[in-house]
């Protein structure tokens, strides 16, 4: 097999994140962390789809704004949501004056990004890039199962799509955190078929990836502070620690995954937060910070993707699933 | 303004294509040239969306064949499709034990394929990637207009989606064309909302790319045997042109459209061909080989991209353009 894993011996950074979410992702565990928070989560806007976009363009400009560079120091934004044709990522890139590279593969979008975009820093061909993505609970319901005027019920297996937008300045900056590495996942489909039980679908691609990325780098589950996985809820991060059983590595002890950690699951969350911004959400405002204070020391961030449509689901399709992973470095705090 | 285009000093090749069109295409210009015509537009398959996956798995399948490498060489496959969500490449990925990288820039996606190909094995992170996007007319038609069954009539400045996918390998392989440049594009919108006329909506953004690309290589276009756009159409590449005349520069003497050249255009292809498959058949059946003959020394190949869905037109939404450029020479045969 050709390997998966690309190392990055320039060591690119970190430099900046900006993460903009929903009124209810403000009430959840990470709330106080997330750097701006909806009352509204239309965002003053005539639908959810350009609340989303807005969301998503107002992470990178002040992402852009943190990293103390301007748009015009800025190569490329990386990114793409889970709308139809990336809709809210193409018409963010549209207020940018920098290059668009759009990017697809659902949930797993924002480390595909940061994983592209360490590739062209460190080899010399950019000099800063933005990786972000976003998602709506609203325009995800109405896209890819009932318009919430329906007022269909949720199943327990059920995950919450996450409204909200990362964004992250990658640039070759001392003093910042580092991109190690990343593994590049394959698609792997189990046959699950259940649209609305997306944590199982994901959970083998991302078992695939970590036993990858272990292989390829020679490491293992306890050279990490932190093994976080992008959405796959309760009953996905389950499913993925038994995978990783069954494979005779144990990840139980550093494990968590963006979609537990975004909310306080009481009610009609079920599983725990999903889509393209949850990922990028939870990295932006909550584990970022752990890393600028050397509190993580070293870390896989595994975002997950569910690769179905609302066509491929009619038309009986399975749902495969992907899994893109990077390997992070706190800063040195001695 | 922060550069747009990547040089690639250690020159990585292109070292096999595959292309598969359906039954029009065979009829048109360029019919002869392509790998694999089909005789039904439905290759067997239940759905147009399966036709389209299939083709495209068979592009890539075969072109990894003719580059006399195997899939357990090919460190990943980076490509998409039109498809809302991209299912053809994600579905066709999972036939493939490779990794994935899932791309959208609309029928811009082809060169961006090619040109993070060409950063990935330049900078030495792999050994060898395979590009490849496709389209077809009938979903096209049913997913941004309307289903063929409706019959609707089509008006003049509308084009012909491609039906057809096409794949390149990229590794580093002496006597091959070789990748030396890509120029990744910025979004632009003049305000078109006529989803009927793509080509107004994709030559401004094609004629800034080309700009850029002629700036920041200190190049100019009689320095190219050919610029090759993707999509445009009649319409669109006589707006380019203009463009083009108007911001300096005359590339009226090399430049041919992929949309213009695959049709006999007499009747209901009205402006030419169009669609991610459009630029990816072109360049696998018509110009790889001109490339390898030495009969094109140094071309641009500038895919162009119109980044709408249904859901922004119908919310009032013009459609922003893309495109990506990427520079190609041919084998020096003395």
């Amino acid at each position: 097999m050709a390997k998966q894993t690309v190392l990055f011996p320039n060591e690119p950074n970190v430099v900046s994140v900006y993460s903009v979410a929903g009124p209810k992702e403000a009430e959840g565990h990470l709330g106080k962390f997330i750097s701006e928070t909806l009352t509204d989560d239309k965002f003053g806007e005539s639908s959810f789809e350009k609340a989303e976009c807005k969301m998503l363009s107002v992470a990178i400009k002040e992402a852009i704004k943190a990293s103390g560079k301007t748009e015009s120091d800025i190569n490329a934004f990386l990114g793409g949501d889970l709308l139809n044709q990336i809709i809210s990522a193409s018409f963010a890139a549209r207020d940018l004056s920098v290059s668009y590279i759009g990017l697809y593969n659902a949930c797993a979008t924002f480390s595909e990004a940061l994983a592209i975009s360490a590739a062209l820093i460190d080899g010399g061909y950019f000099g800063a890039t933005v990786a972000a993505t976003v998602s709506h609970f609203a325009s995800a319901e109405r896209q890819y199962r009932y318009p919430l005027e329906l007022g269909s019920t949720r199943p327990p297996q059920s995950q919450w799509t996450v409204t909200g937008a990362g964004a992250a300045v990658v640039a070759k900056c001392d003093g910042f955190p580092k991109l190690l590495a990343a593994t590049f996942g394959k698609v792997v489909d189990y046959g699950v078929t259940d649209a609305n039980n997306m944590g199982a679908a994901m959970a083998p691609a991302c078992a695939d990836t970590l036993k990858v990325l272990f292989r390829e780098t020679g490491t293992t589950p306890s050279d990490y502070d932190l093994i976080l996985s992008g959405d796959l809820g309760a009953l996905g991060s389950r499913l993925l620690k038994k995978l990783c059983r069954d494979d005779g590595f144990d990840i139980e002890k550093n494990h968590a995954d963006c979609g537990e950690l975004i909310y306080n699951i009481d009610e009609k969350e079920y599983q725990g937060g999903s889509g393209a911004g949850c990922s990028a959400v939870v990295f932006a405002s909550y584990i970022f910070p752990k890393l600028m204070r050397g509190e993580i020391k070293k870390m896989i961030l595994v975002a997950t993707g569910a690769l179905l449509s609302s066509v491929s689901s009619q038309q009986g399709e399975s749902i495969p699933g992907i899994a893109h992973a990077i390997i992070l470095e706190g800063v040195c705090t001695k």
